[in-house]
This record gives structure tokens, sequence and C-alpha cells, in this order.
């Protein structure tokens, strides 16, 4: 691990990333569609280095199918310290179609957010995952 | 308040949006440099229908002065209920620059969630407030 000089935060290396990833359910997913940007809450899991979540037909879903690159950003705090993080996954996103493949995912740990129907599962193969470490101040105490 | 039938999510109204954004003391804000995105989780307040947060030298600020489009994108819980909520804040995003702006931004209550020192104030002027509640299910319901 090393630290950002500039901005004085711990810069995580990649096994570290996921094993914070592995910590966390909630990510948010952002989804660059034309000239604009969505960002969604999504409940994700891991399956091996992939990220695999569900979702319903709608913008999400549409967004993923024509935009394929996604990010990913999930954060939280270590615990019994006063250390967070954030992990950003960069990715491509696919629906998956094969059976196998939604077989396997079916048998995932995976939390449904929404009570709504979701039939669809994705995967996100990551291009890259970086992270970032920093400590938590007091309430107003920047000042 | 109304239903999209497509997900079954209820569509906030604004000012529902506003007291919910009013609420929360994270978001995670999200910006298109070049052909690329990134996510960040800040803290921020509001001032008015303004959202104001901290920055330091480096990438969130350079992503920023260069680009000024943004998307936040907050979400929670509802106290007391199995109901979660996402806003999404869509706007532009300027550095502070002027003393009368920067001494006013000063005097917000806003959380250091870093220990580094964030010179800049950025306001977000928003151009759009979109939110959406539902229901949460419990943890693995969803097979």
């Amino acid at each position: 691990m090393s630290t950002d000089p500039r901005t004085g935060m711990e810069i995580l290396d990649e096994d570290t990333c996921w094993e914070l990833l592995a910590t966390a359910d909630i990510a948010r997913l952002g989804v660059v569609v034309g000239d604009d940007l969505e960002i969604f809450p999504i409940n994700f899991v891991l399956d091996g280095r992939t990220i695999v979540f569900r979702t319903g037909e709608g913008t999400k879903l549409a967004a993923i199918t024509i935009a394929h690159r996604v990010v990913l950003e999930a954060d939280g705090h270590y615990l019994a310290s006063n250390q967070a993080w954030s992990v950003v996954v960069r990715g491509e996103a696919e629906r998956l179609e094969d059976f196998q493949d939604i077989y396997r995912a079916e048998a995932l740990p995976l939390r449904a957010w929404t009570g709504h129907p979701k039939q669809w599962f994705v995967r996100i193969r990551p291009t890259s995952v970086t992270g970032r470490g920093f400590s938590i101040v007091a309430p107003i105490a920047d000042r």
C-alpha cells in the first residue's frame, strides 16, 4: 500500500479492494448513456472476481444493454477504526443469456433490495479495480 | 406521488426529494470526464436548494472544473419502515471563487469525512431532481 501525497489517501491494492467489496452488499452503479449519466443503488454479490446483480426491465437494464461499460463504486467503514474506504470497479456489463450462467447466478447469495420482480442477471467483468482508504474526522471538525 | 408501473417504484415529488436529501450527509458524485466516468463518495450539505461540498486538489476538483455537469445520488432508509429511497440530482458544479460565497459556505454545517485539507468549496446548482421510493425485502428472500 502507498499514500497519494496529493490527497493524503491510502491507495489500496487490488486484493484489498476485493476483500472490501466482499464485505459490502450495496453499491452504486454508474452508466453513461449518450450525454447522460445514470447512477443507481444496487445489491450485488461477488462471483469470483466478477460482480453479479439483478435487474428488471427499465432504465438500468436498457442503459447497460446499450452502454456495456459501467462503473461501480462501493464504500464503507473498517470496523473498529476511524478509517473508511471507497472502491471503484470499471468493467463491461453483460446480461446473462446462457442457461448455465443463469443457474449458476441463481445459486449466489444475492439479496434483493426491492420486492419488484427482477428477472435478469447482469455480470460485470472488471477491467480495473482501484481503491482508496482514508481517515474519517469527527463531525464538523473541519473548520 | 405516483408509481412507475415498469419498476414498481414510487416516484417521489421534488419537495420530498429535498426533505430526504436533508437527512443524508453522504452522497456519491458522478462526473463524466471525456470518455471516462468517475464516482466519488462526498459529504455534502444543503444550502437552500443547492448542494455544497468541499474538495482538495486532485481528480475530483479537476474533473468538476473541466466537466461542470455532475450527477449526485443519495439514498437511505425511511426510519421505522421497510422503505428505501434514492434521489438523483443533476446539475452544474462550480467552485466558489467569490469571498462572500466562501464565507457563507464556511458557515454551513458541513462535516468533513477526511482529515486531509480540502480548501475549495463547490456548489451544485440543480437542473433536475428526481427520486424513487421502494420496498426493501428481507435478506435472500428473492429466490
